[in-house]
């Protein structure tokens, strides 16, 4: 199974893509995608649609994972991060492929064993889990690898849609809950 | 010259393309793209990107004049909103087409010629600048026609990029502090 991570930005879109066989995992490919500083953002926007569809097809992943978010700095950065990641998705689709999405929690769950890892945690173990000399780089690639590996870690089947809400509200949520009744 | 207006919406997206000839306007074409509701959201960004691209190639305008907006009900609000706005501007750059983009007080300054206009009021304006019956139907193919009839109105030449920022603030923040030299 091949897994097509997207870490969307306006200004860097990371992608990276894993195979795995349920066991060991392997780097396909990965780095970022760059719109020249100096062009109009309708235009930035395409190039970030043209060259993720290059890549999708060149890896030919069975299907692409991209990180969930619910929060930014404000409104405006939300709406100009959306447009990338609108157009990012929207490449997967004509791509024929299946969009699974997972928070940066579940992220941080799956690749390191712990919901509030740091940075440096997460690309130390997306170093390891892909038995590389060093990091990936760019940051926004390793972001975009352990995605993917989030999509392998949980098990799920190619195509396979994410959890529903309830499902995994339940899972984070019970935790404390439990923790709390321990004498 | 002819504008294509677009309002994005991930639920509705009004479009509406307007004709002048300096003097008289005319309306061209106006409508709504509704995804299913049933669709997964990514399904819902690839129907609103060609069905638009189908409106824009079949419209031929020289512009595509889209509302720039800096508020939203919360992040996650903006963020979907981002989607839809992103995979329209891709639609309109694929099309070989200048985006300008126009904030909501400029519309209304230009359409109505008050910048706090109430929604009826522009529906209103819109209906009498286009020598129409009755008012657009759905409203929001009225709000599309809005922002095309506001770059119709400042006169831009077709393809000409918005004011750089600096330029409209002074035209909006410079009044009222002449006014409170005034004795």
């Amino acid at each position: 199974m091949r897994v097509f991570g997207i870490d969307p930005g306006s200004v860097r879109t990371g992608y990276g893509c894993v195979e795995t066989d349920g066991r060991r995992h392997r780097l396909v490919t990965c780095g970022a995608i760059v719109p020249p500083a100096a062009a109009a953002w309708p235009d930035k926007l395409r190039v970030i649609h043209d060259r993720l569809l290059e890549r999708l097809r060149a890896a030919a992943p069975d299907c692409v994972a991209v990180e969930n978010l619910f929060h930014a700095r404000n409104v405006r950065s939300a709406l100009v991060l959306g447009h990338a990641r609108g157009v990012a998705v929207l490449a997967a689709v004509e791509a024929g492929l299946a969009v699974v999405e997972y928070t940066p929690a579940e992220i941080k769950l799956a690749v390191v064993g712990y919901g509030r890892a740091e940075k440096p945690q997460m690309q130390h173990m997306v170093k390891l889990l892909l038995g590389l000399d060093t990091a990936p780089s760019p940051h926004d690639a390793a972001d975009a690898l352990a995605v993917a590996l989030c999509h392998v870690h949980t098990g799920a089947a190619p195509g396979r849609r994410r959890a529903p809400r309830a499902e995994r509200s339940w899972r984070h949520v019970r935790l404390p809950i439990v923790r709390r009744q321990t004498p």
